[in-house]
């Protein structure tokens, strides 16, 4: 890609200097004229049935303007992207503690949080759902009337129950996954308001404004093209921001009310409330021969769903999918269910299973490494997916497979190489125990089959000669605008300060499906390379009839066309402009839609299995455990990405930094504990996450080229790749340090130090 | 006990004459006039609907005199000791392989047999429940209506998950137990018919005739009066004749027919239409302290209950009460579930639950003494419960509590004295490996708090001067009835030889329980020796009379009173029977009737629970391992056995003898397998039980007396504690012998040669 001018060029941010001066407006930083503030009254008890609700004061309360609730809702009382089971307000039932009940708009918080106070429910608590375990017995009280299980999943290939007694070493284990929080900088929240057309407006920061688009019309039986929601700028998701939150309340009390309406939630209540990565409990038998060969695994999945469908069951397929790490084995059990409970709710976030499963097959791949004398890159390698295999489960791989390709880059790291150097202690503090430890992962990219799964771009020509392309996703920080401003400047031979990107508005930029699945790159990058090649044929066939000259003769320069061999013959992009001004009296439009290329089969019952394309990582970390407290830092790290190509080497670095520490918060710190229902660490000062403090010195970013065809200049996407394999990287480590595996994670320093206690003893 | 002359001394069986010569008539002797025989057709199916039943074609063959179907049940058509939920026979759905759709009455065996084939059932296959675990879940299809959670059973105490993460040591482990075959040498069988009296009569060898009667009453709506059901003798038992088999099949068809019906199962039939031991799945999670205290067990009990109820939830619950062990602990938690499927069924086996949890415990035990550098026995006794202790499950012990001192006795053994010199190979075979392992082990005696739990004997005296006790247990093998002529000859101080017993009969001796949960000696044993004293005062008052002398002057002689100090001056017993018959034209008759103690505290929904009265057994087993096949020999044995007192020598060895190699088929041979349905090793050549080639050479008996005041010359039972210990024993021996662990009994030599190539790869 040497010939590029944009494309794998360290390329700055397109929005680094809004962002970096504070131009940019969030939702919070919007404020209309006659603007109302909401406040929502949320559930008491984690389950319980409601038996009355009585607003009759809180509406009396001086400056409230509205109070709903459940019989306020004009639609389907109920939202979900898969299954619409979340209530907008709570009829008869709660479910989980940060369930909505009631909500005010009054002319200032203060008086809407009064309001709250005012407001009568009278309860029947309900027999609490903690454990998923049990929650799956047919004796357990149930969340939803229909049972505890939202979803089964189980795939089987080969005689995985005779592997298992031939196998020479079976691997036998049970892993636990924590709650992780998203921790995004900005907390859900957002504006409602009627517009002068009379269509409702939502700004609220979102993965996919099309989609919460078509949820709020369901929910307030409004015909969809009169909603318009824009979900740009957002700062942060993770996943956490793919299902609708705050904005079913504020769209009902803006249409109630007919004022602007604004909620911004404090960090508590968007921890206590929404989204969470789902926990889970993995269950985990796995066989090699003498040699090596991974010959069957056999597993459970259970996942703590909370109390909403949400994302879950997509959730558990993409873990059932990933149960087996990237190798091939003939074997293949996996038996998942996304389980019903109390706890709070659960859906996507960044991995969206894979790095549950990634914790329990990498710590497995380095016990059997251990046991087996065999180095634990030579036994990945060993195992390793290549094109033309079948995945564990039955997929064959024809697209690029970049496994081989990132253990032979991480091998060469400096890291890897010198690890027995590194390992040794500091002679004076004998009691700081350092080790190296790998994990490799993959992460399907896109929705998988039998999902639509597609990218959109509309490209408009601008008066200046420059160009606008509106795209759907969003640009949450992960860099997606700048990669689409890269790839139109790129194809149009312009230069990139006169593209300009609309993202997430349903109105202006076309659908390009969820922000998520890592798929942002690939489908709106191609939608806008599809779009932008048809804007070169709209300029190419002005041009020639302008210039009176056959296309076949002209090409492109740089913002301009112009004969071939003849470089002072040439007509530039501002000049077509004002020629298309003046014969169309309009500019140019293009739109490019994208098909996502899927897998030649479909796994039966399994929506969205299996997928096609997939980016890969080699993860490396190296710590140091402290044997006094058994406290772990991470001096450093380093991983080796195929995520295709490199669009923007700056993007790809701070994707990598990002994703690492997020996985390093994952399994050393990351947990919210929800015991009887009730949040125990609902805000930073309890529910920790990594600081700059933390993060290691340095991490070592590892590009490794593998170029998919089907993606925009060969680009796949690597924004979860990057995070999931990081923990079990992390623990492999801590027990090259001291000899002890990790089964649970975060792997706190209590249970390190609880471990090491016990393996004294062993 | 020095002073006796029956009890405590070596005994001659009473049966042992009959027996050996063949005079004694099982039911498969018998042979009535005019006798029928019958033949069961059983489902084709594990699980499925019936549309259809024909039974024309059948009716007509010649010599068929009767066939019913569900239609003919006059009274409920489902029996069962706890729940009457197995049909008869059945009339919509058949939920085993075994299950019971129709059965003929023919004027020989050949006729009915082809009888049963001309037979049309028109099935409807149902979705097969075949995992335990799988069965729990909600969407899992259901054996039963109701649902497939037969019992659930959850014991708490003190903070278990606290504990769990203090422990210093973490023993965490899932085991598997096989579906062990009681392997009676006579199957299901016996005679109904019609006596002169009109009563229904029903022969047929089991563990309980007065509720076999009541039953059988409500099965065929007859008054209870009306049957008379004769269960002894019986050719084995071992729990699988405790619950109903073809009594209310032959006697709904002696009612038809109004002619003697015969039946005797074959073996492939009787092994796969009844009761089995429950196969379980235990998940334990054990903590101990640095020094050896036991401070926490958690675990999870999923019992194969197979499709109908009998016995299973008292099963689990015994479980539940002996997960622990016999060991002290303040946290616990015992979550036990029985869950029907469609693999045959399940009821009472020798030590009901208990040697299920003893394998887990135990194993867990001897990897704790392992890893803390503890010796074994050392451990053990740290944690034994002793009197004034409360037990895991929060009983107080006040009764005679024989931990340490089985303890104590195993360790002088010369098998443990010498198990160091012991475990040398012969060095011309170093691949045969030996070891010795340990186990201990306790076993509630009787039915626990809240059920119905007594003894009860008729005493007569005979014309000859001796006595007939009639006690309604039944001496299957264990030796009750001598050991009850034992007491009733020393009580009444008679030779044994005068003594007669009559057993298992519901009109003719008294309903004295279930012979099961090692009850038998220490009930009817009881209540003899309560009929006995009652009859001595009877004997006493007589002789007073007739020999004109204050009762206090009189005592007993050898069969006879006697002045004191007078010996020349008696009535003989014989003497004495002539004056009752002259004076009052009968002979005396006395009953005795014995409620069992029991337990100060009733645990909540856990019926049967506590137990109050224990036995106790430290096994140990001293093993050979080919390390080439994996098979392993069982050189010899020992067992330290307190069952209070030792009733007679000869039967208490034989017990221990049995009970050992009993144990030792279930740790090293025995489980039933059944796949989809279907069994799969139906008969002895390849369902294998321990032949007198596989028994070791020596099994050493240690009895530990340790008297149990409450019961019959101090004794309690031993029936069920000698058996249940000895596979952890054997598989502990093994460990000592290869060092590797087994989870999963039957050890097969497939297992621990899997299980040793394994270990060669750690």
């Amino acid at each position: 890609m040497n010939n590029m001018k944009y494309v794998g060029k360290e390329t700055p941010r397109i929005d680094a200097l809004p962002k970096a001066t504070g131009t940019i407006k969030y939702m919070s930083d919007l404020v209309f004229p006659e603007m109302l503030y909401a406040r929502i009254l949320r559930s008491k008890y984690p389950h319980a049935k409601i038996l009355k609700i009585d607003s009759s004061k809180a509406k009396a309360l001086p400056g409230v303007v509205a109070v709903v609730t459940h019989e306020d809702v004009p639609g389907v009382n109920g939202f979900g992207i898969v299954v619409p089971d979340m209530p907008v307000l709570c009829k008869d039932k709660v479910r989980y503690i940060g369930d909505t009940v009631a909500a005010v708009a009054a002319e200032s918080e203060e008086i809407a949080e009064r309001a709250l106070s005012l407001i009568d429910v009278e309860y029947e608590p309900l027999p609490l759902v903690e454990d998923p375990e049990k929650a799956l017995l047919e004796n357990s009280p149930k969340v939803h009337e229909n049972g505890n299980i939202h979803l089964h999943t189980e795939i089987k290939r080969g005689d995985p129950s005779e592997a298992l007694k031939k196998a020479d070493l079976l691997v036998e284990h049970t892993f636990y996954t924590g709650r992780q929080e998203h921790a995004f900088l900005e907390t859900e929240g957002g504006v409602a308001f009627i517009g002068a057309d009379g269509n409702l407006n939502v700004y609220a920061g979102s993965q996919y404004p099309q989609r919460d688009q078509l949820q709020l019309a369901r929910c307030l039986s409004i015909n969809p093209r009169k909603i318009r929601v824009v979900s740009y700028p957002v700062g942060g998701a993770f996943g956490g921001k793919d299902e609708l939150t705050i904005q079913p309340i504020i769209g009902l009390l803006a249409l109630k009310t007919k004022r602007p309406v604004k909620i911004t939630l404090s960090r508590e209540e968007s921890i206590i409330s929404y989204w969470k990565r789902h926990p889970y409990i993995l269950k985990y038998k796995v066989g090699f021969k003498k040699d090596g060969t991974l010959v069957v695994v056999d597993a459970t999945l259970i996942e703590d769903k909370g109390a909403y469908s949400s994302l879950g069951g997509p959730v558990l397929n993409l873990a059932v999918e990933h149960a087996c790490g990237p190798y091939r084995v003939d074997n293949v059990h996996i038996d998942g269910y996304a389980v019903f409970t109390n706890n709070g709710v659960a859906g996507a976030c960044r991995g969206f299973g894979a790095p549950q499963t990634s914790f329990a097959i990498e710590t497995i791949f380095d016990i059997a490494a251990e046991k087996l004398g065999i180095d634990p890159i030579a036994l990945r390698k060993k195992n390793a997916l290549r094109n033309g295999d079948l995945t564990p489960i039955g997929n064959k791989l024809t697209t690029s497979i970049g496994t081989i390709k990132v253990l032979e880059s991480i091998e060469k790291s400096a890291l890897w190489k010198n690890r027995n150097k590194l390992k040794l202690a500091d002679p004076k503090k004998q009691w700081l125990k350092r080790g190296v430890g790998i994990a490799l992962t993959y992460q399907g990219t896109g929705l998988g089959v039998g999902l639509p799964d597609y990218g959109g771009a509309i490209l408009s020509m601008d008066e200046d000669g420059g160009f606008t392309v509106g795209v759907g996703t969003v640009d949450y920080g992960q860099g997606i605008g700048t990669s689409y401003a890269q790839f139109v400047a790129e194809t149009m031979h312009c230069p990139i300060e006169k593209i300009k990107v609309i993202l997430g508005d349903s109105l202006l930029s076309a659908d390009s499906g969820p922000t998520s699945a890592s798929r942002g790159v690939y489908t709106g990058g191609k939608a806008s390379v599809i779009a932008a090649s048809k804007m070169k044929e709209e300029l190419l066939s002005k041009a020639s009839r302008v210039m009176s000259l056959p296309c076949e003769s002209l090409e492109f320069g740089n913002e301009c066309l112009l004969e071939k061999n003849k470089p002072n013959h040439y007509i530039s992009f501002k000049s077509l402009a004002d020629k298309f001004i003046e014969e169309e009296n309009k500019l140019p439009m293009t739109e490019g839609y994208f098909l996502v290329p899927t897998a030649e089969i479909k796994i039966e019952k399994a929506e969205g299995l299996p997928h096609h394309i997939f980016a890969f990582s080699a993860h490396l970390a190296y710590v140091e455990v402290n044997t006094l407290t058994g406290e772990v830092r991470v001096i450093e790290g380093a991983e080796a990405v195929d995520g295709g190509v490199v669009v923007n080497r700056q993007g790809y670095e701070a994707q990598v930094e990002g994703g690492f520490v997020m996985g390093m918060g994952y399994g050393l710190m990351e947990d919210l504990i929800i015991k009887n229902g009730i949040v125990k660490n609902p805000n930073f000062s309890t529910y920790i996450i990594p600081s700059i403090k933390d993060a290691p010195y340095n991490i070592e970013t590892i590009p490794v080229v593998n170029p998919e065809d089907t993606g925009p200049f060969c680009a796949k996407g690597i924004a979860e790749t990057v995070m999931v394999a990081t923990a079990p990287a992390i623990t492999n480590a801590i027990h090259d340090a001291v000899g002890v595996r990790l089964f649970k994670i975060p792997a706190t320093p209590e249970a390190v130090y609880m471990a090491m206690k016990r393996k004294a003893i062993d």
